[in-house]
């Protein structure tokens, strides 16, 4: 089978109305409220050396730092989010404040090359001394994903000129040559970001180097961090870490290709695994690819939310034991599930199977989607699966890595539809799009006409220049069943679908249309009895979306208290009135009384009423006013 | 009515086969065994001025300190309990290892009368200037009740003579005249201990320097904390808060009489309430026993497990909010429930009302004794109502407060049994004991003949020199339906219980037998629907013993497949091969087949199984090697 690459979201129009009243949002209201935050919070002047202004409301961290010395990442990741709001639209005043935000990095960039202002700005005789928690190489990484964006949209390469003079900087530090330390990021990004740079330029350092990083971490004895950690001591600096100085945090615990668990730090994790994805598919290498292959199952098979959430614990922002997956104090960090597409969409293109599809999907419209408001300026950085009513979005966040993070998935989601091979067109998500894409020596205008994930009814014209012959390759999702495909009318029996896609090969031609139903009742789900919190309870999912009871559509006290039989009847309804026409599912239900309590304990079951239960997808939680939420309803029988 | 006074320990003898087995191990086991650890992890060295040698394995916290700062009171408690054990039975051995540590610290004393070791031996010049995080009054509490106890035990003043000349510096420094500072403890502690010492000595200085205490915290602005901060920075000590700066962590938020929400770490927090209970009692100060009521009643209405295990995160190791009580995540620190029976005993006197009984008994036989194990040498910290098998009791602390804190207990669980009034004798917990207390003019011996808590069989038998009337109080417990008493075998009717006590006056006799009959039934307990971990789950109870199912009885997988129908009929077995002679609850029971699972979520329901599930009282679990764990078990119907 020939090799599937993604069509770059530059070249798929979003038509539908989901993803068009999303990208819209982001683009009129997130991207220029984000540059605003960044200027209100400090975080743009923090780039203004030699001097930049003290910071606000950031109280010192107990070592010394504070969450300043992410900041870079920020600004890096704004200007990326920000490039791909120009692909849509060219914005003279958003590029001015792009420009702005280069004037300043270039001002700061130090005659080597270095560029990180926490350091230049405050110590810079101790650049490169603590990798291990202080995040030079993961700020160096968004800001080459900026620079990267930012020249693919606009052709303008100072920024890309810039982080290539750091890059330099870095390639003569760090390495396993003589002279050079055997260093890598506590954070890991860089690799990833790397991989971009190569795949733009060609140029075989970058990749080089990325391989590096991923061969060298983990390798001990001694373990780099700590031959830095003594070389700090030795010169006084006895700060503590940031967080934990444990190995497996980072993922530096073993050589990567060593690992089979997924620990520490979530986003760490997903973002060294996408650039591990990305370096087993370039390089050819096996031994790197089933490593994917196997955290890959871990994650599915014991860690991972029913919304695609990743890492249960606020405590290290990750991973802790199998099953383990509290719904209330779920950390679930938004950046954790939009890292898991980028590494889903890195295994879909290293192996096509729509199980990694699934998984992007499931991702995207739950996990990630969740951590941004209806109205595009609020947020949430932990995606709890069930509230007591405490929970709120917030407007920012002393660390805003999340808000980037969705700003620039949305602002780049057509990337994720299609991919095409020599001979091959996949479609992975559905919804209403327009592309042209070059497949078998002629150019197919592609047309997806659907108003998913609201229904499942799909119709796609092809338009090829001339006539050809290839794979049109359809992902069938694991939650559907009952799929059916016609062409040009006609039923087509392929029987069930093969790792996820159903291959409709043919001559195409002109006018050709291909109508999928793919249909979505409602479903409930059960988690494996491994997951205690989830024992008896049971979550409604209606294609790609994840549902969760909220209190504004439920009154009568929190949703805790209701149960849903098992027998009771799911009824989706589409809601002209809610949230531009959400799709909700209800069903009657029972309601526990909470009156008549007065300790905690008592020896009589609560008393129960009848009523109705109704339910709206996860991602659209939290947007009018407080209340309480669950996703996995207690079953009653 | 008059006023009830507690019959000290050493007055009640232990005879029942429950506390008699318990006090017999922590005698013969956990008080030498103590001694040891405190040996082997440095503690007793820490106290060997000038030069103690560095600590093992104990690692720099970020702010400077480490545990150290808390190990006096280690020493303090473990002579509490030392010398209540003496009280039992003398013991050369251990009264030598108290005058070996009485030495160290009489010769550590400044001759001022300073006696920090920690500040000593590390920072001399530092001593007072972080009363918020370094506990200095904290651990002058614990060496006070230790010195206290040791002199009521053997008569010998020095360790209370020492102290008093500690106690002497303290007043000269702290208080509201002139050139004193307003300073108090981080960590309450002190408070109670003072109040010990006002009643051993009578001396008023104790008492007014606990009243100054009490009022002088949580005054502001501006408040007492941020005053040392600044000198502190001024000072050029900038070192971070050791966990929390927020005033809510230790009660310091607003005046206590001020405070209607328990907040922050639970083990101060009752320590708090304890000190204002003995105070509202002593100075007949109605705000201060208001207050102590309603945080009471958020304690109870909001806040408390059902093991009376308090304070649900490890975070602040504290409270949260109303109704968050997480089971597998449980902190429930065994010192929060031993602390809470102190505040319970202390509320009981202040107002002898049975409620305040009921959760002293709850947190005695589940969630303090939880905390030691069955060999007496193993321990809890974190008291969790449902486990995956991951925690273990362990040998010892970094921070070593909870093991004291039981042992210190159990050495003197007599003391919670009886009190008497001018006319009146109550029985407040139930076993066998035996004990000569005066009441009425003479003095009535008194024996109780129960195998309380396995059977609610309780026979009393009294013998006053003179015949005398006055009132026997028998607390029926609210766990209990229709229990009965005899005297001299005739029925006695009396209606129900008032405030829990059943109230028996007439003139007593030599050879007067009374027979109470407490049923007990096993019972389901529900939470109120406010505590959403335990929608659908029900707890097991018999007399005051909460019950859990482990896996050791329960084999075939975690105990988390279990499901309790509804309507299953509860059997009590004594079972003489478990722990010598529990009583165990079994029922019929479902179990949930945790086989054929691939990924984690299916739209499938679990499959069932028929089966048995076994229950042990909870204060026994994690006795039989590792394994699974569940207090709330669900419910099916």
């Amino acid at each position: 089978m020939s090799r599937y690459a993604p069509v770059p979201f530059p070249k798929v129009k979003l038509e539908g109305q989901f993803w068009h009243e999303r990208l819209e949002t982001v683009l009129a209201r997130t991207v220029p409220s984000q540059h605003k935050k960044l200027g209100e919070f400090g975080i743009l002047d923090s780039l203004k050396l030699p001097d930049p202004p003290p910071p606000l409301r950031f109280p010192r961290h107990a070592n010394g730092f504070t969450v300043q010395v992410f900041w870079d990442s920020d600004v890096g990741k704004w200007i990326e989010a920000a490039s791909y709001a120009l692909a849509h639209r060219r914005d003279e005043d958003i590029e001015a404040k792009i420009e702005a935000a280069i004037d300043d990095l270039e001002k700061a960039q130090a005659p080597d090359g270095y560029l990180n202002c926490w350091y230049l700005g405050r110590e810079p005789d101790k650049r490169w001394t603590n990798l291990r928690d202080n995040h030079e190489m993961y700020n160096a990484g968004h800001l080459l994903e900026g620079a990267v964006a930012y020249f693919q949209v606009t052709g303008r390469r100072r920024f890309l000129d810039i982080m290539e003079r750091y890059l330099d900087h870095i390639y003569a530090n760090f390495g396993t040559g003589p002279n050079q330390r055997r260093g890598y990021d506590g954070h890991e990004e860089i690799e990833l970001a790397l991989m971009k740079l190569y795949y733009l330029t060609g140029e075989r350092k970058h990749l080089e180097f990325a391989t590096y990083l991923i061969n060298e971490r983990g390798q001990q004895p001694p373990h780099y961090f700590d031959i830095e950690r003594e070389l700090r001591e030795a010169s006084g600096d006895n700060r503590q870490p940031y967080v934990f100085p444990n190995y497996e945090y980072s993922q530096s615990h073993k050589p990567v290709r060593e690992q089979d668990k997924v620990v520490g730090h979530a986003v760490r994790a997903m973002y060294l695994y996408t650039a591990m994805a990305d370096l087993a598919a370039e390089l050819g290498d096996a031994a790197l690819k089933r490593a994917c292959e196997v955290l890959w199952n871990d994650v599915m098979e014991t860690k991972m939310y029913v919304t695609a959430g990743l890492g249960p614990s606020a405590h290290n922002e990750g991973f802790t034991h199998d099953f383990d997956l509290p719904n209330q104090t779920a950390y679930a960090e938004t950046c954790a599930s939009v890292a898991l597409i980028f590494w889903a969409q890195r295994m879909l293109h290293l192996d096509l199977d729509g199980q990694y599809a699934d998984i992007l999907e499931l991702a995207m419209f739950n996990g990630a989607l969740s951590g941004l408001s209806h109205d595009g300026e609020h947020y949430f950085y932990a995606n709890p699966l069930e509230s007591d009513g405490t929970p709120t979005r917030w407007e920012w966040h002393t660390c805003p890595c999340c808000t980037m993070n969705v700003s620039r998935l949305v602002a780049s989601v057509g990337g994720y539809f299609l991919s095409t091979a020599d001979d091959g067109l996949a479609f992975h998500l559905y919804g209403g799009i327009s592309s042209s894409v070059p497949v078998a020596g002629t150019t197919v205008a592609v047309r997806e006409t659907s108003d998913y994930p609201w229904s499942g009814d799909i119709a796609i014209q092809l338009d090829p220049e001339q006539p050809a012959e290839f794979d049109v390759k359809l992902r069938i999702p694991a939650w559907c069943k009952g799929a059916s495909v016609a062409v040009n009318g006609e039923a087509v029996h392929l029987g069930n679908a093969e790792r996820g896609y159903l291959t409709i090969r043919r001559t195409w031609q002109r006018g050709d249309q291909i109508a999928l139903t793919l249909p979505m009742p409602p479903q409930r789900l059960y988690a494996h009895p491994g997951v205690i919190m989830n024992a008896g309870r049971v979550a409604l999912k209606r294609g790609p979306l994840v549902y969760c009871v909220e209190e504004v559509d439920n009154p009568g006290g929190r949703v805790q208290r209701l149960r849903l039989p098992r027998a009771a009847e799911l009824r989706a309804e589409r809601r002209s009135d809610l949230f531009d026409g959400a799709v909700t599912i209800s069903a009657n239900a029972i309601s526990i009384d909470e009156s008549n309590w007065s300790n905690l304990y008592r020896t009589e079951p609560p008393a129960q009423r009848e009523g109705v239960l109704t339910a709206i997808p996860y991602y659209l939680w939290a947007n009018r006013g407080q209340g309480s939420m669950l996703v996995w309803v207690p079953e009653s029988s």
